[in-house]
């Protein structure tokens, strides 16, 4: 009995396992998709500097069957890329050393692909780059097994009025009644993690409009160079490939490598006695071991350079939640950039208490990675874990409680848990600058409400003293003769005073 | 500022995204690679019907790198698939419709990839098909972009003694130290799952045999189609294609899916006033999504056949239990066959009580999917969320208790979260599934509870009532004048009845 082996396209593998890429029911394929979509649409528009507005509509055509589009103002698709870019699983822009919120090639193929399994409808797309005199409408389908992309139809329009942007729209099967709120929730996290974006969103039993609460958008990352700490042998085989004749090892290093200069990379050659001067070309496959593994064990490579990335910061972050939780105290940290394995990243905390935010048992968790919000798969997502070793009555927080806790991993690399990105990996240097980011958000909130625990104590003191003032002033202008009016009032003024110099005491 | 583009070959990706398929750290990576070439064999054997007997050797090379080999009596390798085999990512001869460990394509060909990558050395292979009269040993790299293998070397011998089976050895970076434990629990749990399956592990630090306690395979599991509940448009349009012109659309029905006889076929025509007659050839595509739409909603097709199965079964599952766990208790549910979206799974689940088990303040639980031990994202599987609703009370457990509960869900199609097999999606089916085999296990651990706790009254109410039988049948000799040790005989034989009656009752 032989075995019968085949091979499979990426196409063909994805469409066979689609549930690890979160497609895996009509409800999840609508979430997924406009998940997909959307931050296609953020990352066309935020990254290149344009303040995003991104239309969304759903409309529901009945039998299980919706019709989904998102528009944005970004800045658009070349025209020649655009049956790529829908139509073959691992294509895309995004595989460069830069944070963004696309990384894999795989999730908008991935929604083209649902809409063709269930509605054998192509997608639809009208794109625009800047300044183009046309607009191309394309339909495109995906050929499964070759895995490229078949032209259904192509149309191409004057662009009168200066358009710019991609507007995408696809029939799928999918159950909008049940996928409304994940949808909702996605869209609200989105506003916390995007306040400078404005998301229009119509759909049936929810039309709505989220303005922008700020017209900062973050500084825009740069495609960076890879570390030599994150360094392996087939790395450095390509990069040696690409390389002259004539390139000593010393420039190889400083020319390739993130933050490589002479003076590094003269100390990582003394440091291991390596020869400088061997030309890299000449290297053999064990000498190329033993230089990965030394480049990986250096200790004194300078710190990835953290122009790749593109964190919020805590003036945006805090006016996110608040746009969003309304709370009644938030406070956010902005971790310095850290590095794992060779990729730079930057973890930023948010810590809500009090306002609109309901009582809980526990901490309301809201997690982003490269601005993403996760909405599943919490159990097994590193801030839980960082979650689980706080120990909250030592910030005065005792359960039930208003508290909400958001953190934000950027990387050029975030370690997800797979291909749906939903949750990030417990890499230990990612939880420790989560641990140390939330602990220093809740020191925060004590000192907040040791301050509101105080305020609450003088008012009082107040109020039981000033119970007495009347019979206090009378007893004295009975007994002084001094005007009973006066006396009571220079009594009121003390007791001001008195809770005034509490209340600036703890400032 | 134009993005580029580029396309990625499968290789390329999951050597970028490692992490993903289990590959994220030198721990992990040992892990992992084991895990897969143990699975890879086992499939190779108990798959054929021979009876498992698998080498594990683990050589530290120091420097964080260690030599892998895992060596089975399997059916081989063909020669001629070898190189594509270990060197292309999605080539595969699991693409089919039947039970095995391996579905993806995959897992090798990151061990393959993480060696390379780590120590630039090729996998090297060792295989010979039964009654082949030569062994072949290649040696294999990847070539990542363009996702084909590279043949490094390739020896041929007269295979003197009928050997038959594969040895596939990797030298990668690795740090077995940590990853020890792991593999350790991995191989137990291996060895609980495929009790007739002998593994022999040679390794620093962990040198053992784990003899097989059975020598009975569970059944072949066989290669089935696809069930009509489950097609999609891209699934039909494919069957379409391979049909002949003249093929009529009752007919085509009956010969391509599971379990669809003359009588189903006309029941589902007749439903949906749908015409038989036409050709399937003719059909256009809003046709096609129509009739897919129908197949998927039809109530009356056959529960999908189980034959493509090979659950363990109550008997083998118990052995495993016993003699890994080494219980007082243990009991098996093996459900009946059922089906989610089309894929025909059965579950099957044990508890065990007590003997070698420590008390734990939860139930240790343990999770397999087509016999594969799953060790890691515990927190998101659907055997945890089952767990948790669960009231142990109600079956007479309070903890800290010496329970643990092992779930084995098997599937044409286990509805993994990831590409790195570690946890099973809570699919409603099958939650209800794990919960009906849980709580019957339960029921019947509660009756052996029940049973115990009145053995141990009924022996305390013998050892208090014997205590008085010298003394009343001292006295009642005294009054009787019958002889004292008659009477003490006698009672003691009323006591053991009344014992053996009390002991009776509850069979």
């Amino acid at each position: 009995m032989s075995e019968r082996y085949r091979q499979l396209s990426p196409s063909e593998f994805f469409y066979r396992n689609r549930e690890i890429a979160g497609f895996s029911n009509p409800v999840r394929a609508v979430y997924q998709t406009i998940r997909e979509l959307v931050e296609n649409s953020l990352d066309a528009t935020e990254m290149h500097g344009l303040l995003p507005e991104i239309k969304i509509e759903v409309r529901d055509e009945g039998e299980e069957k919706v019709t989904i589009s998102v528009e944005d103002n970004g800045v658009g698709i070349s025209p020649l890329e655009v049956p790529n870019v829908f139509g073959r699983v691992f294509y895309g822009s995004k595989y460069v050393l830069r944070q963004s919120r696309g990384v894999f090639g795989l999730g908008v193929k991935m929604a083209v692909l649902y809409a063709q399994m269930t509605t054998g409808q192509p997608v639809k797309v009208r794109t625009a780059t800047r300044r183009s005199k046309f607009v191309y409408e394309y339909q495109v389908a995906i050929n499964i097994e070759k895995n490229m992309p078949t032209i259904k139809s192509l149309a191409i329009m004057k662009n009168e009025d200066g358009w710019h942007g991609t507007r995408v729209e696809l029939s799928m099967k999918g159950n909008w009644i049940q996928a409304k709120k994940r949808v909702e929730e996605y869209i609200r996290r989105t506003a916390i993690i995007a306040p400078y974006a404005t998301i229009i969103v119509d759909a049936p039993d929810f039309s709505f409009r989220f303005e922008r609460s700020s017209t900062k958008l973050p500084p825009t990352p740069i495609t960076g160079k890879p570390h030599p700490h994150g360094v392996d042998i087939e790395l450095l085989k390509k990069i040696i490939e690409g390389s002259k004749k004539t390139t000593y090892l010393f420039d190889f290093l400083i020319k390739n490598f993130d933050g490589v200069g002479p003076a590094t990379a003269k100390k990582f050659f003394d440091t291991f006695g390596l020869n400088p001067d061997l030309k890299v070309k000449d290297l053999k496959i064990d000498e190329i071991e033993d230089l990965a593994n030394k480049m990986q064990v250096f200790d004194d490579w300078r710190r990835p350079k953290h122009t790749t990335l593109s964190p919020l910061g805590e003036e945006l972050l805090v006016k996110g939640v608040k746009a969003v939780l309304n709370p009644s105290f938030v406070t956010a940290v902005s971790r310095p950039p850290s590095s794992y394995a060779g990729h730079p990243f930057i973890v930023e905390v948010a810590l809500a208490y009090g306002g609109s935010i309901s009582p809980m048992d526990e901490p309301m968790l809201l997690r982003f990675a490269n601005r993403i919000p996760l909405l599943y798969d919490e159990g097994v997502d590193v801030s839980t874990k960082v979650l689980g070793k706080i120990d909250w009555k030592t910030y005065k927080i005792d359960f039930p409680s208003p508290l909400a806790v958001v953190t934000h991993v950027c990387s050029t690399k975030v370690p997800f848990k797979g291909v749906g990105k939903e949750a990030v990996a417990d890499v230990p240097e990612v939880e420790s600058e989560i641990e140390s980011g939330l602990r220093e958000c809740a020191r925060r909130l004590r000192t907040h409400l040791s301050r509101l625990e105080r305020l609450f104590e003088v008012k009082r003191w107040e109020i039981t003293v000033s119970k007495y003032v009347d019979e206090v002033s009378s007893s004295l202008s009975y007994v002084t003769g001094v005007d009973h009016g006066l006396l009571q009032s220079k009594l009121l003024a003390l007791i001001k005073a008195r809770v005034m110099a509490g209340d600036r005491n703890d400032e």
